[in-house]
């Protein structure tokens, strides 16, 4: 395959170094949306060492519909990685917005709703499709080559821990959010993903031998 | 900053491309080491969000010993993702070895042993450098900038997942190992961290908001 060798320097730590600098973002929310594209690249993996194995062939057509749908959630968690970090900055853009009047006042306020918004919605989405490769997850354990099972239990920590960061950064902004109901649902939703995806993980972790 | 920006293909995504493909590696145990790594990076920005603030001067000299520890145990982990890839081909290259006469049998059951060891020993050491890193979240946790407080979370439950993860790989191993005291060692050894990191891994947790 063309992708770069596993000892090169831009392939494994570009991201880690852009994380470790002294600013806010990318921080836990790009790493969530991170983890999440890695969660979906193990189980990829498995479907990929379950695939043309005469004795799996009668799996073969669904494991070939799990791997295509794990690159298609890794490929969006993959942008939403570079979406938080985006939506980070641009909460603080809005703070930064003049307030000497009351119309800049207004107009600042409105700025801050609406990225404040964006900054709910992105994690929300990570989480979600987080979620959606966790539950992929849990049928590839079932039906994948039981050799890999480690790595699907992997992945699904992963994922599960995804989901957990994201939630960190929904909570972060619902307090400032002024549209309560919103608020209330983005909570509320959140607290489910959560929870199922601890029993999810854990079920799946009970299967390595 | 010189490193390549947030949206580059190359910065995030040959990696995950890596571990996707259809080879057993860079598998689990690869992503061990990267989870790790991804842990150290996040506590190295909480450090960096930490040093130079004037309300926490006090902490900056600890701070700043603990950035750098975290990246020389960020630099090793990078190290181990591709240790973990090549011990994994040397068990099955070893396996391979011709076994026709009784020489080449012995031969062959020696390279196994070798590289049985090898593949116990590097995600021992993923194991116990992602448990520093842990360490030193927790201290971090608490002397560090609460407004960052969930990314030190974050890269907690990472490193746990780290430390869980490359538990499988030793355990997937040491069944083979002729060692027997060297192998039960392990086997105590890994236990220990696992079980110690989940409960360092809960108490940074349950400091977020």
């Amino acid at each position: 395959m063309s992708a770069m060798p596993l000892d090169s320097d831009q392939a494994l730590g570009c991201f880690a170094e852009l994380v470790a600098a002294g600013t806010p973002a990318p921080g836990g929310g790009s790493v969530a949306a991170h983890s999440g594209m890695m969660a979906a690249a193990l189980g990829q993996m498995v479907c990929n060492l379950t695939i043309g194995k005469p004795k799996f062939a009668d799996r073969e057509p669904r494991m070939t519909e799990l791997r295509d749908e794990l690159e298609r959630l890794g490929r969006r968690l993959r942008e939403l990685i570079a979406e938080d970090a985006a939506s980070f900055e641009a909460v603080l853009a809005a703070y930064r917005l003049p307030k000497e009047n009351d119309d800049q006042k207004a107009e600042r306020a409105q700025a801050i709703q609406t990225a404040i918004g964006v900054a709910v919605s992105v994690p929300l989405e990570t989480a979600e499709r987080s979620f959606e490769v966790l539950e992929l997850l849990r049928e590839i354990a079932v039906g994948g080559n039981p050799n890999a099972i480690s790595d699907v239990a992997v992945g699904s920590q992963l994922a599960e821990v995804a989901i957990k960061a994201a939630g960190y950064n929904v909570a972060a902004n619902l307090g400032t959010m002024s549209d309560v109901n919103k608020s209330r649902e983005a909570d509320e939703r959140m607290k489910t993903l959560v929870e199922q995806a601890k029993t999810i993980a854990a079920e799946v972790a009970a299967k390595v031998g």
